[in-house]
């Protein structure tokens, strides 16, 4: 039965826990005695262990059944499906130097695994690499998954607690043995090219590596964590519990739809006639699953969990989703979009904190009665900001006069309706034009406009403003006053799979605003390119040019990067900012996810070795684009040349 | 006026030499002096170098001639097009820290080349990248090169005599300066991803780097080879000559139709009144080019090459022309591809004396009247080596019986009026059927096939003599009695490109036939499979699994692996081989030109780092196929999958 229920209706797939069994020829009994004892699901071994191909003889004529544990009869399609993960030989070793072996383990492999696929079940644990090599395996199994169907293999690796520095890991200095896991998983996944049914079980061991290391395998596709009975610490009445640092990691693995499955032999003896932690009362008169100990513990961690808060719940669907970015001056933004942003609170108080400092500076207390400030908004919508406005005016009782202009004639409507509604008609001019073309009656003394993309200046907020700049007064105020981007590499498998499987180019030279979930930030964000208003410098450009240099901590081990994680900081006035970049993001704040710079080809990246990156913003006669490229460790291509791919129009 | 002519009706481009010029207005007189001097073309200056953008002032109502050296009308379209390769500005550096340069650079570069191509000039020569980065410069001209048209671009890089070893080239020990040129091209490249009209100028200096590290640069698109007069030597007579090191590059160049640029003052005094080297009679009335005698010298050393061989000649048309491999087995030769392959004598003179040795071996002297061999030719076609057979027989006065047995219906009607015409009815037996079916009335002594590929195995001659081993006795002679591939990786950006060029994963999961030319061999020959007939063991398999380190010099520097040449030594009998693997090629032999497996994504391999390869012959029921990979310096895709874009038909 699941571990918990974190919020009403929760379908997290680390709900369910798994065991891992010894080769058993009553698969009926094996399944009952665990589903009983509350597990959720076996990795059961499908084949015996005894078995080679090669000790069969050559005598083709006599038909043998392969001696796997019972027909597919024992259970029912819907227990198979459901209950059993298969657990391919553990013997099998592609790269032995042993001819015979690794004949051997190729004929093995192909039986199991199509006999996996025969009861249709969901996934197959493949065992762990043996040695350093596994071009071998990567290629049997790369052949195989060209027609596997559904089902996902599962390939086990040990999560190793080998530490890696620079000088360690020069070539000359590391040993045959001194391989890190998750470059032995790296090649693999990419001799198989990122196949999509290939993913990672890690087995958990007693010792953790550092943080950064372990950090990498959340960009990955692991699907299942096996912990060791003797990974366990023992509590002070005798149970089973995790270390501070293993129960982290297993809480971020049920945040990252990971599932636990429990392996090993009970190494904790349990006080006689104790019940269970989780309080339900134990099964059959007394009988306890010999592991369900370890189970309740986990259960236990999974109950503890913070609840999911409503707003990552009404996000949960947009997890690693790709969303193109908006086009909010070429394209009219629909109702239900401007739905959605209006709710952002957040966003709208601290526009309204802005507005209130800049008409106190503005207008001293003594004028309050007698200047009456001119405020433009630029981009009005259906209104949010010209509320916002108001709202600040009336807080630092300021008298205010507002011109609202929209372009997007559908917004203007509601706009009309709104300041009649409100009865607002005295105070505020609506204006039904694009900014940049607008011939205003008078100047401004502040601007107030909200055009700001995931990465600041990619919905055009520059251009939109140099606009408008002509009818704020030269002392006039700008909000928001600035805004940077910032990017940080990132690993994510899921990202980029999803923008392989369009096979085409254009969608790798597409920035995507998405939530990002399965994803490991490699190293600290760092600034792209800000923007100022006003700005009146006679050469000013909205052209921009960055080259930045990422450092990977050395404790992280080598990793792949899929691609950048974008973000935004704006300041809107003096000390009011608003923002996505992590580390200063605005709390509670729900308009923006972050943005994603794709990689063509993923680039993997050696402790010790920076990471060289360049990003342009490049503007032509109609349209504005990002081109980027690395150039360290090695050269990649420039993605989206003369902005081929991927542009935002003007 | 050409430097020479190799052969009657030689069209190497390297008979043309150029000279480089400082800017001049007067692009007439430029020209006439030069051309009327014995060059052939310049490269010249196009931009007045006081030019920058940035001091035009703001005022753009005024319009601005650019101080380009005269309007196209002062040289005809086909001067411009024939003599002048336009120089841009050598100020220009897009990768400053200086702002203002870079925006000028920018400004200036795009101006440059679009009056080069309103010009219709062939090339242009674009200045040496400074420093160490140039990640902007190659933005900026990918940005160009997506709407060039025609003209190639060739970036200056000087040859650098940097050398290098493994030590050095760690990245905490090396400073700043210290960039291989050869680095800064494949960062270039990479990043205008071998964009095919970027190519390379080298400027050759006084010393050279290693042989190694200079060969890198035979698979690059190198034009022209810029030798300044300070990197000529003064021999006995005062006149100006190179060093060995020196003529070797240059002839290389020659070969690779790479023309010469003099650039530099004349430094060499020569003798009043002396005429050119050439023996042809100084140009009106004793008026001598100042760089006469440099051009002299490189005419001497032009005319001086070894002509080219009749075969080299006739095979002018097939270097770096990529073919598919032949599928002899699955489709039926052509009458014209028997011709040209019974046309190599030298491979017919080894199949006799391999044939001689054999029936010496088997057949004593005393013996040599009472015993008659059965030898069956297996894949006879139109009866070379039943030709070769016969005579061997003929030369070692052996008694011979032979059955010709071919697949090819077509070929087996030539065979027949073959046999009429010599007179061997009596001798020779021909049997029109698939030597894997065939029913032979008896079976062989001596068993002589050629069904052999570039690759050794890749026409399935595994598989056909699998199939015709059942017919040869015990103690029967297979000749060729085996063979074996071998690989070594190589630069070769002209095939890499041709194969991108179709844009499809197909072409670059393909093995080619190609008559390599513009290639850098980076690390000698590995052997790959290896195959033995007959072979009798009991679990025997043409399945073969080879893993292969190479090591590249560390003096070469970095590298860039574009693929695989691929090559084969057969065994014929004992001590008579026949093969194309450089090392021990069987000269004058033009059968088989080296197949060349590419890499989808090239792959740069650092000194002191191996390159390690995967090479696998998989075979399936109705066909055989390779896949490959890399797994060091990093893993690259499994190429060929199942044998999905390349394989052999059974």
């Amino acid at each position: 039965m699941p571990l918990g229920e974190r919020y009403v209706g929760d379908k997290s797939e680390s709900r369910y826990c798994g065991v891992e069994t010894d080769f058993d020829d009553d698969m009926t009994n094996l399944l009952s005695f665990n589903i009983h004892g509350g597990f959720d699901f076996l990795l059961a071994t499908l084949m015996n262990p005894d078995y080679r191909p090669s000790l069969l003889g050559d005598d083709t004529s006599i038909s043998h059944a392969l001696p796997f544990a019972g027909s597919d009869l024992v259970l029912s399609p819907s227990q198979w499906n459901s209950h059993v993960v298969g657990k391919i030989s553990s013997w099998i070793d592609l790269d032995s130097d042993d001819e015979t072996i690794r004949k051997d383990s190729e004929i093995a492999l192909k039986q199991e695994i199509a006999w996996a696929s025969h009861l249709s079940l969901q996934a197959c644990l493949l065992p762990t690499p043996k040695g350093t090599s596994c071009a071998n395996y990567a290629k049997c199994l790369n052949q195989i998954l060209q027609n596997l169907g559904s089902m996902q293999l599962w390939l086990r690796i040990q999560l190793d607690d080998s530490e890696y520095d620079a000088e360690e890991r020069n070539p000359d200095h590391m040993g045959e043995g001194q391989i890190d896991s998750w470059e032995l998983w790296n090649s693999f996944r990419l001799i198989c090219e990122h196949h999509d049914h290939l993913s990672v079980a890690l087995d958990i061991l007693s010792s953790l590596p550092s943080s950064s290391s372990v950090g990498r395998w959340f960009g990955e596709p692991v699907r299942a964590a096996i912990i060791n009975t003797n990974s366990f610490l023992t509590n002070a009445r005798g149970y089973p519990c995790l270390s501070k640092r293993h129960q982290t990691l297993t809480t971020a693995f049920f945040n990252h739809s990971v599932q636990i499955v429990i392996t090993g032999r009970p190494v904790h003896n349990i006080p006689v006639g104790a019940s269970g932690s989780s309080g339900e009362n134990p099964i059959e008169g007394g009988w306890r699953h010999p592991l369900r100990s370890y189970l309740d513990y986990l259960a236990y961690l999974y109950q503890k969990m913070d609840p999911l808060p409503e707003q990552e719940r009404f996000e949960l669907g947009y997890r690693d989703y790709l969303q193109s970015p908006l086009q909010p001056l070429m394209d009219n933004l629909e109702a239900q979009t401007y739905e959605t942003f209006e709710k952002d609170t957040i966003k709208y108080s601290q526009y309204q904190r802005a507005v209130a400092k800049a008409l106190v500076d503005r207008v001293p207390d003594e004028n309050a009665t007698s200047v009456t400030t001119v405020l433009m908004v630029v981009g009005a919508g259906r209104g949010p900001l010209v509320r916002a406005s108001l709202q600040a005016a009336e807080e630092t009782e300021r008298k205010l006069k507002i011109y609202a202009v929209e372009k997007n004639p559908n917004a203007v409507v509601t706009l009309h309706s709104l300041v009649k509604l409100e009865g607002w008609e005295e105070i505020v001019t609506i204006v039904s034009s694009d900014m940049r073309d607008w011939d205003a009656p008078e100047k401004a003394d502040i601007l107030v406009s909200e055009l700001l993309g995931s990465f600041g200046d990619n919905e055009l907020s520059p251009e939109c403003l140099d606009g408008a700049q002509r009818f704020l007064k030269e002392d006039g105020i700008s909000i928001p006053s600035s805004y940077t981007s910032f990017i940080q590499p990132v690993t994510a498998c899921k990202l980029y799979n999803d923008i392989k499987s369009h096979k085409d180019l254009v969608h790798f030279e597409t920035a995507y605003v998405v939530k990002l979930h399965r994803v490991a930030r490699l190293a600290h964000n760092q600034p792209v390119f800000t923007f100022t208003h006003p700005e009146y410098s006679t050469k000013k450009s909205n052209q921009r040019y960055k080259k930045l240099l990422f450092n990977i901590p050395s404790d992280t081990g080598s990793a792949l990067v899929h691609g950048f994680a974008g973000y935004f900081d704006a300041t809107l006035y003096k000390d009011v900012h608003l923002g996505i970049e992590p580390s200063t993001a605005t709390p509670n704040m729900f308009s923006w996810f972050p943005i994603f710079f794709p990689l063509r080809a993923p680039v993997c990246v050696q402790p010790g070795n920076p990471l060289e990156v360049h990003f342009w913003r490049c503007c032509g006669p109609t349209k504005v684009w990002y081109e980027w490229c690395v150039t360290s460790p090695s050269a990649s291509p420039m993605h989206n040349t003369n902005g081929r791919s991927y542009w935002v129009g003007l």
